[in-house]
């Protein structure tokens, strides 16, 4: 049986390695490495950055493929459900011409496969052909960054934390028995939906890299200066990765 | 100023640390290592095999020293208060005597700094006295870690994810409006408050160590099992840390 090795490699900053992911890294036989495709030069770069860094046994091979690309001419769900069919078409194909039957495969996963990451469910469409045993190792998340960034816990004491994306905010509003709620993957900024003055925020774009940026504060005073920042570095980058967390402010507001 | 370097060791992993950890670890002038107090031998020596393993830097001093006690015959809230005042106080002793004034000062905490972890909030009360500045390294959590173990992402597609304790889950039952809810700090097993037929579960203890267990199915079938492998665990051990995931069945269940 193959074995699957599905590794959390941190968020922008080749220490985030943990020595698991190291160690994982140099037991694979190949490490599937997509050409840039969607992705943004300087994430494809830092891949091969922590390839070239910590890979240090000779056997194991780097396999550069070609990711599907996602078809935008489709409604987004159909869309995304052909493409993760196609990239699981990919792996097969790729773990069957370079992988022995007990041979082992490393994925490399932005961040922590067990957040907002689709690797493990594209491998799951393998259903076992071939069979496969799945190993994750995991790795420091952009939440885990953000909290480091502004050294801060995440929670309040004994607090509750809601993870949820920049969607589901701007649909649903805070969440009502929420306290601390972490944003993830808003395209755009999703507070401007919320009425500014009830909330504080701590806000973190491309963080652990040396590109990081963080800001806090009430959420009123603020805004102004993320959203200004915001469009700044990301038309500086040509693209921007950004999470925050936001909290009801303590004190004398009603409500 | 000194600089206060807090940690994230992971959760029973020496191989957990990431680069940046181990980097910081050896940046320290000093390590600050509680003697075993209240916490189980097995982990106090985890962390020692941490800093003998990875500390390299000849200059970097272990200090030991007794973490002061909690008072049990205090109102639970009040003893807490009293108690991280103590070992605030404490950290100062300890950093007055074994640091220069810009001296660097590592703590060494379980998982991430991030997540149900007091050592931040101790760290605040020094308000400071001496003048520090305090840099966090995130590690890995043991909410990561149970999703490695299970192989499974936290969240579903584009879903939210809601962290909780065992005490909130008890007194408020599963949150309305979430489809994954991760149960930290349960001195018990607060999912027998819930209805069993409703939920799945994903559980595991002693996470990321080399008694890792974990089980998951649907809550009904597997609820026995657990509280059965929990309290022989907890008995052959002396102690036992879980965590675990829940959500609601799909399928044609009513409600």
């Amino acid at each position: 049986m193959r074995t699957l090795l599905v590794i959390g490699i941190g968020t922008g900053n080749p220490e985030h390695m943990t020595m698991q992911a190291i160690g994982a890294l140099n037991r694979a036989d190949i490490v599937l490495v997509p050409r840039k495709g969607e992705e943004k030069a300087e994430l494809a770069e830092l891949r091969l950055e922590i390839c070239r860094r910590y890979l240090t046994d000779p056997d194991t091979r780097l396999i550069e493929f070609d990711l599907p690309a996602r078809d935008g001419s489709m409604p987004y769900r159909e869309a995304v459900d052909e493409w993760h069919q196609a990239i699981a078409d990919t792996y097969r194909t790729l773990l069957e011409r370079h992988t022995a039957v007990d041979g082992k495969a490393a994925f490399l996963v932005w961040g922590d496969p067990a957040f907002y990451d689709s690797t493990l469910r594209i491998l799951e469409r393998l259903r076992d052909d071939p069979p496969c045993r799945i190993e994750v190792i995991p790795g420091i998340s952009s939440i885990q960054a953000l909290a480091a960034s502004h050294a801060i816990p995440l929670n309040e004491v004994a607090g509750s934390v809601h993870i949820t994306t920049g969607r589901r905010l701007a649909e649903h509003g805070f969440p009502d028995d929420a306290e601390s709620v972490l944003v993830m993957l808003d395209g755009g900024l999703s507070f401007d939906k919320l009425e500014l003055d009830r909330f504080e925020i701590w806000w973190g774009a491309y963080l652990g890299s040396k590109d990081e940026i963080a800001i806090s504060g009430p959420l009123a005073e603020v805004a102004g200066k993320i959203r200004a920042t915001r469009a700044e570095a990301r038309e500086r980058h040509g693209w921007i990765m950004d999470t925050y967390l936001l909290r009801k402010r303590s004190g004398n507001l009603s409500s």
